[in-house]
């Protein structure tokens, strides 16, 4: 009999319909968006409700049965692959919107909300969740990988905007972090330790969120740069100064091109900088004044500023589907998308230094980046059945991270790590990896929990 | 032989005359700012160096004994009481500024420099720290416990501001959290599982904070209103337009009463709420006159706008120095200053209710309230001799703790648990409760990290 066959036999019981050992449905959940191989789960579970997570979890622990919880599948270091095999709890059954507290600036959601769903349901309200990390991906998913993107210059990534959290814990026991009050100092910050633990902790099964009032004005501007230290040292001075910037992303020439193609747009194939700012019609002005003298100090030019919605929508259009008018630019190549964050004065020598690194094996890869946050991404597109170029991409990605570290930086601003980067993670925590071994044995001594992810217990 | 003898012996060998039995020291680290009685420790360590504070930890590690870790004594719920006895290890010596990145926007200090210390060595640079609770505490400090305060609705509070750590653990070991990258998914977040760990976990002794530009334009106004419902609603109308508000500080008429007699102001004796404003002379003065509108809509009145950097100082001034204007209307009375957090929209109602229980008791409490995060203190002053005084403040204190709970709110918004606020810690987070132990037993398996705060093990 199959190792987890008992559990999957009660949890049969359990669910009905709703535990899956289907192949189709244990194929999707097998797949991922970085170039691992497919690896299907023993079974797919759908609760409906944080209860039923609950006994799922008591029936795995009595089992010693891995379980992976699953948003939406979005994540790009293979965080929900189910390595050890086990149960895969997909929470697509849990997506309600259960409070909207306008004049408190909250809500309170189920994991398995998307965050476009999210915006949808606000939009009459004037409010609106700010987190931006390109994917449609859930908000579950999100605070378990701590995600961040385009948006958080000005409005943080998922722990800023995090309040308080619902957690079944590996033995089935349900605990409520936070609070619904902006801060506190009441004990230990357990919404912290589990916003970024990738279900290797316990699985979200309440997000309470921060939202924002949707800005009086918004505008958007872009400028040309003859390279990518007079872009950064823009931004720089920007951050400086303290404007209310509220995306800055830098796209590379080779990206632009692409974007170009993909999105029949006609840029200039440089350095570039797209920005928008939120505010009063006032500030919004103001900034985009300042930032216009900014940038022609700085060497850049065409600054272009788009007050009309229509013009604002196709150039963020067209950066968000950056990742996909690259892939185009290699039909049918598969890609690992990566990603490091250095501090801001670090970020044109470390962008430099991985293009020449690129460009000297003989390659070409696109870099955007979050750039007022020091973070960027690098896409290695390559053909899956060549070894070589499979190698080569994975060498590029272990310098980048190596450089970003040598820079004071981190191995990943927004990605997380996964299984893709758990050498690295040792690489920059060093003792403190053990650290986190202990707290993941402490919370999870069975390890059924995500194993294999973050730390390796076994 | 005294239980900690040997490890004090040991210590005295390691640090020559800077371990100190001397009556005076000792007593000087039993006290506390809150109403406990004095509890000197057997010794009080006085390192230069991490690696100093590591050899320390590793002979008290072996021998058993507890460690509390000491930064200016500025804590409020008896965080740094060694009521287990043992070793305080005064940060006195560790106040260097190890590095100021002014492009970067950090700095890199030791945790016995205060705030103010901070702040007058980033006077040339054009940055500031901004995190503010009043008292003039460590970094250290400010860390262990959280703090925040008047510009947290602005900058954040100390969680938001503390980039990286570096932490000895309570076997000596050190590790480092966190990096010099404004963000990270680089595993779980162990930044902030020590911020905010009152000294239970390890001992902070590195710190990266985030800076701040000083704003090119400060200004500050002052508002009268005829009760706590029309001051929170001016607030949450701010709060959802999204006005850059720097500080907004509810202080009600008691605590006006007293700012005028010990400042010599003539305020009306009424709810007032102080505002300071920080951006460019246009968004500055914009603020300012919509805050003008909002508060008159709410039924506010005398609106004074001070552009003038003394007319600002005065203010804030007063408002810094109301813990001491209260005291000085009850000579010689002990006090029980405590904080609650709640959301914003319930923070009338739990302000009016707080009054309404003193006073049907027969009492006054000054209130004041970071309002803008929905946090407010309450000074209960008593005379130490009088047992039924003590117990009234208590059972003051107790009512408006569960009363945060009733509205979705935490028992401390800043102040933290300490020995004062455990009992409120379990009503507040119940089962999370066993799970923050099983992190210090994790962490802290001999449990010998400031015994009894937070969590007691033993």
């Amino acid at each position: 009999m199959p190792k987890n066959a008992p559990a999957i036999t009660e949890l049969k019981s359990l669910l009905g319909n709703r535990l899956s050992t289907a192949e189709s449905v244990l194929n999707l959940h097998g797949e991922n968006e970085a170039y691992f191989d497919v690896m299907p789960p023993d079974a797919v579970a759908f609760p409906n409700n944080t209860s039923e997570v609950s006994e799922i979890m008591k029936i795995c622990h009595a089992h010693g049965c891995p379980v992976v919880p699953w948003g939406i599948g979005t994540s790009l270091e293979g965080h929900a692959l189910p390595i050890r095999g086990g149960v895969t709890i997909d929470m697509i059954n849990m997506k309600k919107v259960l409070d909207i507290a306008d004049e408190d600036l909250y809500a309170v959601v189920q994991p398995g909300i998307t965050r476009e769903e999210l915006n949808t349901e606000l939009r009459a309200t004037g409010l609106f969740f700010p987190v931006d990390p390109g994917a449609n991906a859930s908000i579950g998913g999100m605070s378990a990988t701590s995600a961040s993107g385009t948006t958080t210059v000005k409005y943080g990534k998922m722990s800023d905007n995090v309040m308080a959290l619902e957690v079944v814990l590996a033995d089935g026991r349900i605990i409520r972090t936070g609070s619904r009050a902006k801060k506190s100092s009441a004990g230990y910050d357990l919404t912290r330790l589990f916003v970024g633990s990738e279900g290797t902790l316990g699985i979200i099964t309440e997000i309470t969120l921060k939202l924002h009032g949707q800005p009086e004005a918004i505008s958007a501007a872009v400028c040309e740069f003859p390279d990518t230290a007079s872009a950064v040292n823009s931004v720089i001075m920007a951050v400086q100064m303290g404007l209310p910037m509220a995306r800055m992303e830098y796209v590379d020439p080779i990206s632009i091109k692409a974007l170009n193609a993909y999105s029949k747009l006609t840029m200039t194939e440089t350095h570039h900088l797209f920005m928008e700012f939120h505010g009063t019609e006032a500030t919004v002005a103001e900034t985009a004044e300042r930032m216009k003298d900014i940038t022609t100090t700085m060497g850049g030019g065409g600054f272009q500023y788009a007050t009309k919605a229509e013009d604002r929508t196709k150039l963020w259009h067209a950066r968000h589907n950056a990742y996909f008018a690259m892939k185009a630019q290699k039909p049918g190549a598969d890609g690992i998308s990566t990603d490091v964050c250095v501090p801001i004065s670090k970020l044109a020598q470390a962008m430099d230094d991985t293009i020449a690194d690129v460009e000297s094996n003989g390659w070409q890869a696109p870099i955007v980046g979050h750039v007022g946050d020091g973070n960027y991404h690098v896409l290695f597109l390559f053909d899956r059945d060549n070894k070589d170029d499979l190698d080569l991409a994975k060498s590029l990605t272990s310098r980048m991270n190596m450089r970003a570290l040598e820079l004071g930086g981190t191995v990943t601003g927004e990605h997380g790590i996964g299984i893709g980067k758990m050498k690295y993670l040792k690489a920059e925590h060093g003792e403190a990896v053990n650290l986190m071994a202990d707290m993941k044995t402490a919370l999870d001594p069975t390890g059924i929990m995500n194993p294999g992810k973050i730390v390796s217990l076994n």
